[in-house]
């Protein structure tokens, strides 16, 4: 059988502290899963928490995953009850989850002491559940929970749970070190003593947490005792110090040992996936991450500098690119200009032999985004300023005289502040004032904006700002940090993104918002008037 | 012999990306590192880096360490040159630290293709400055830099390099992932192979990056193998992905082995001390670290809180205690009346058997999630909001009769912003009227809010305002959606967090600017006044 990647993210990376994953986030991060190419996705526990319910609701019609397979996560059946009374089993199978992973007590201590039964029914339990999930024709994996310290008090115990797993259909049992407390040495012999009772034929899981810093590790251990299916999160995110992050460990395994695991070529744009999430998740992405961290192929310039340069294979453990990373080092020399060529190419502008230009484009981006900007996640401002270098200046729809916001709760506690902005421009001849109120600075200006410019430029109707993100960089420095506004806007048919950097929330968000506008105008092959 | 703890933060940490530690940081970090236990601490490459040789000339005088023994890091000798005429041997010798650690290449292409020598040379060049340095009275150790991937490449090199290493009388010879891109396995079988080939006396040590996510389970194999001097630096700090995070490794083999490591009994002060150098490097603590994060021992789903409350060895790898650190139960739409009065109990509240109360305030937290609250990142606001249900109500420091903020920018593209605001309050039986300027909308507010509570409430002057997140929820809302913000205050001693939400984003920064600074007032015992 073909090895599984089984990615968590949507369900124990959310156990986090400080992520709170809407719908509409896991149903966004739920594709680049699918890009990378896990050939699972447990999306949450339908019917125990209302927004996983809706997840898998919605994800039923609006997700279109190319390879990966959705798995809702439950519990066995309640003491006592039948499984097909169960609400909480019957809401798994309501989820239309083709795979239900059921996690099933594995330390008797848990049973006897966290949920007050024995043995006996707790295997029952089991049992009964993976039975009557099968029955109704459902693929069920188990998470053995505390599986390595049940092994460690009592292992006939622990096995015992694993063996009526299995008995009862189950298709994988994972074991999890559930504490995150276990060294590698000790997977490795716990996990080879499980296969030999089990039998080869038997697929075990892994499921680690990285409480001793290990969770890799513990992970590639399992691997190399016999373990075919490998739990973990997208940038190692979890609660405690976080889940086995599922990146360093499928690059581990396909860059070191070179088996493929994962589906399609999702290892080569990593880098690009694992920040995708991380702007989703809202949780900034930690910079010294194996494989994908902005430091992970970054050289300090010193004693093997020039070395480097001449040589690099003897100063790095990959070819970062197999990860869609690169080294720092060259950021601004030929790979810096490459990327810049292609994304022009992609963007409609043929750079290619214009060496001077490619140069100073990747000067101004690297000063751009040591400045804070970012044109990853921002193709439409990036396509700006290609316009400004080679491409006949930037359409000038408008010129802006001044514009203010002002926000004010007049009341104590509890009275509503209000916002209104004023825009003063000039389009199409004329001199424009116009006033608009939102809920907020941002949107008083965006209406004020557009209301100004509607009757020069009718087109603006269409355009639909769907969203905005703001992200504070330099965290350290409170309310002076500098603060990033990502916007994205549609007119239907195609979307955009632009971004705008500074100290100043509002003014960040002006630059993006003009440039959304202009931006979308001038894709509409309309002519300034 | 004992065992070796050799810390590497002040030089091979020192090379993280965005470090830059002064002298006097330096100065400031060694003690720290001594209260930890460490038995040596690498103070930089004196000669080679201007501010290490007046870090070596200053701690002679200046540091009184109780433990710790210093080491300071150099190379061999160059080629072809007696390494007694070597300038950079010779300001080892001038620096006076005990023990130096000399890096020599065990790679045969690095001798080859960056030093640019012989086999035989490069031999000649460990031997020399070995024996040259011993002779002087130096305890010394060599790092065998590039040793795994040159063994990979030619085992007999690399070895005859160790050999020539001890037989000049090298006290130790440090095995060194230089690149990182080691697996446990693989480490686990060279340092055995290499024991085997230079006999049981000789003491081997680790030297181990993090490219693969196993530096520390790369460091375990390697003690388990035989090594009994291991390195790091403390928080993983160093280059790429960094080092070894020395605190994982020692509490890992004190803890789990119950082989005592470290002098003393840093291990249990080791969470405030990780900190403690977090300040002084000024990089932001990672909250997901093993041992010391923040996070480390923190607990969100409510699945599990009430049986945490019975039993909470069950549900953690250690006793929190034994590394400094605290359990810590998040507070979340998850959490159930048992994490709350969990909370309680760490916050002070004894909401035992109180029902009732514990009701109330599950389903003003669910309600206040629901909108967007999360007081898993916002301990303060729901103390405050403890303090409303069950204490004596929030503290009335000052009431507020209305504030604005107005933002604008008079000219065209380019010209800079200005942001304004006034506050209006009542405090200290007066009206007060003021206004700040600020970089932003909400660094104005900020100003004006704590000039207006200066007077009445001098304590405020040593409150900082150290960390500002916005997180727009409901993204596919546009400018229309609903924002949270979340303040990291300090007032030098201990730092809290409060969160503010609503549609309009100066607003919810309001509510949590107001919200830290009465919250910062009550923990100092301020009386409203």
């Amino acid at each position: 059988m073909a090895f599984h990647v089984y990615d968590t993210t949507l369900r124990d990376g959310a156990q986090q502290e400080g992520m709170n994953l809407s719908v509409a986030d896991k149903l966004a991060i739920a594709p680049l899963l699918d890009e990378l190419g896990v050939g699972f996705i447990e999306g949450g526990w339908p019917g125990a928490v209302p927004k996983d319910t809706e997840f898998f609701a919605r994800a039923a019609t609006e997700l279109n995953l190319k390879h990966a397979v959705l798995a809702a996560f439950g519990a066995t059946r309640k003491v006592g009850v039948p499984a097909a009374d169960d609400p909480q089993v019957r809401a798994l199978l309501d989820s239309q989850a083709p795979v239900i992973t059921l996690v099933a007590k594995a330390d008797i201590r848990h049973v006897e002491r966290a949920l007050r039964t024995t043995g006996s029914e707790n295997l029952a339990m089991i049992t009964d559940t993976v039975r009557f999930l099968t029955g109704e024709g459902r693929r069920v994996f188990v998470d053995a929970e505390h599986f390595f310290d049940g092994y460690r008090y009592d292992a006939d115990y622990a096995v015992e749970c694993v063996r009526a797993a299995f008995d009862a259909g189950a298709e994988v049992v994972a074991l999890c070190d559930t504490n995150g407390g276990m060294l590698p040495d000790w997977v490795a012999e716990i996990v080879a003593k499980v296969r030999a009772a089990v039998g080869p034929d038997a697929v075990l899981g892994m499921h680690a947490h990285n409480d001793t810093g290990c969770a890799v590790a513990n992970t590639l251990a399992a691997v190399a005792a016999g373990a075919e299916h490998v739990q973990g999160t997208v940038n190692g995110y979890g609660e405690r110090t976080g889940n086995a992050d599922l990146i360093t460990v499928v690059a581990n395994v396909e860059l070191k040992h070179g088996r493929r695991l994962l589906a399609g070529h999702g290892l080569e744009e990593v880098t690009r996936i694992a920040h995708a999430i991380s702007e989703i998740t809202n949780i900034s992405p930690y910079g010294r991450q194996p494989y994908v961290g902005a430091s992970a192929f970054a050289h300090k310039a010193g004693l093997h500098a020039s070395a480097i340069k001449v040589d690099p294979d003897l100063y790095q453990h990959i070819d970062p690119t197999a990860v869609g990373n690169d080294m720092r080092m060259l950021i601004s020399d030929m790979a810096g200009r490459a990327s810049i060529e292609l994304k022009g190419r992609e963007l409609g502008f043929d750079l290619a032999g214009q060496g001077d230009t490619l140069g100073r484009i990747a000067t101004r981006v690297k000063q751009a985004e040591a400045a804070g900007y970012t044109y990853d996640a921002a193709d439409a401002s990036f396509e700006l300023m290609l316009l400004e270098e080679v491409g006949g200046g930037r359409p000038e729809f408008f010129s802006v005289e001044s514009w203010r916001t002002i926000v004010e709760r007049a009341g104590s506690r509890g009275t509503e502040a209000t916002a209104e902005a004023t825009v003063k421009l000039h389009a199409g001849g004329e001199r424009i004032v116009s006033t608009g109120e939102g809920n907020g600075p941002v949107n008083a200006l965006d209406h004020a904006l557009r209301q100004a410019l509607a009757r020069v430029y009718p087109e603006i109707a269409d355009f639909e700002l769907i969203d905005f993100k703001v992200r504070i960089l330099d965290q350290m420095q409170g309310t002076d940090a500098t603060t990033r506004v990502l916007i994205e806007s549609t007119d239907g048919e195609r979307s955009w993104s632009t971004v705008g950097v500074g100290p100043n929330i509002i003014e960040a968000s002006w630059e993006a918002l003009t440039d959304s506008i202009i931006f979308g105008l001038f894709c509409r092959g309309v002519a300034p008037r």
